[in-house]
């Protein structure tokens, strides 16, 4: 019986969706689990929560310049906070549910480097151009960006990803799924994994 | 030179401050520490954020009803959803503070009493008769909740309490500080861990 995916729901300007996404294979890998990445944007769950970004909220913004860092930090992942942030990255999403189409294959290389550039390098993702340059590095056509951001269907497919983010229960990103149990946050990592490794708990 | 304690903000009201206290003894021990256990109200911390409690809040609520007892299997520890939940805790919280000023070694008992008489047992602590029989299951004298509840000097050190956590940049329960360095969360105790392995990182 085929086991169904990992599902993980991001929006590329959440810092622990970036740190999360660089421990998620290897716990995939490990339980003979794929991954179903989920480009989605946070606005809409922020609406829905009555939230907003937390770097927007008083005192657990502060905090949260003080724990992302040393969340990177305990990971061992290279982290550099951006600036701008948050960030729109509507644009960066729409190119990798393009890719995801049709060259699956450049689509988690995109994912990687999008985080990075933006998280590692402090590149603003956000801009076309930047997109443009991450795209002639990883060796895509150079009309990808300006293709995958114009399209319709492309549109509207993020927008069934953030409809689907929010029927699923989505309050925060990451949100991970393991046969339908919810995981959110990079520090659920652990609970996922014993997940997989039991079956349940 | 004598070490600093983990200070440990709580409200008796928060599971997940319930959680951390069962672990964090251990943790503490462990590196020749002590714990100063600092009761308060997180109604401050709510308006000081503009949040209010997680059950509450649109797909948040829903989220941590499933998370809360999940992480109470996590960490094998017992966890019955009380109903009324949250509920109004000053009056535990000031018992505990009396203990303190007068029978410290009477304050971690009814600390631990109260969190396991709410969370395993759906006992009220905000009610005074439950609170009483608590302490006479403890062995306290009879009129223990009745002289704490009504002491101003007590009342006025709960609002300190409150006052200092805020100061603090307590941003959720339970908030925890080792050498001033921030910890919020019962899934932050690995990090809080590390950083008294290492001496940070």
């Amino acid at each position: 019986m085929p086991v169904s995916p990992i599902t993980f729901f991001f929006d590329f300007s959440s810092p622990y969706a970036y740190l999360a996404s660089t421990q998620i294979e290897a716990i995939a890998a490990q339980h003979l689990r794929d991954i179903e990445w989920v480009p989605m944007l946070l606005g809409p769950v922020f609406q829905a929560t009555g939230s907003k970004p937390l770097v927007d909220q008083p005192l657990k913004g502060d905090y949260a310049r003080i724990d992302i860092p040393r969340s990177a930090r305990y990971l061992s992942v290279p982290y550099v906070h951006p600036d701008p942030f948050p960030l729109a990255t509507y644009q960066a999403a729409r190119v990798l549910i393009g890719l995801q189409r049709e060259h699956p294959a450049q689509a988690v290389p995109w994912l990687h480097r999008c985080f990075a550039a933006y998280f590692t390098h402090n590149r603003n993702i956000a801009e076309l151009p930047v997109l443009d340059a991450l795209a002639a590095e990883q060796g895509l056509p150079a009309d990808t960006v300006a293709r995958y951001t114009n399209d319709p269907t492309i549109k509207a497919q993020l927008k069934a990803n953030c409809d689907r983010a929010l029927e699923e229960g989505m309050c925060g990103a990451p949100f991970m799924l393991v046969d339908e149990q919810p995981f959110w946050g990079v520090d659920r990592l652990p609970q996922l994994e014993r997940w997989l490794q039991t079956g349940g708990f």
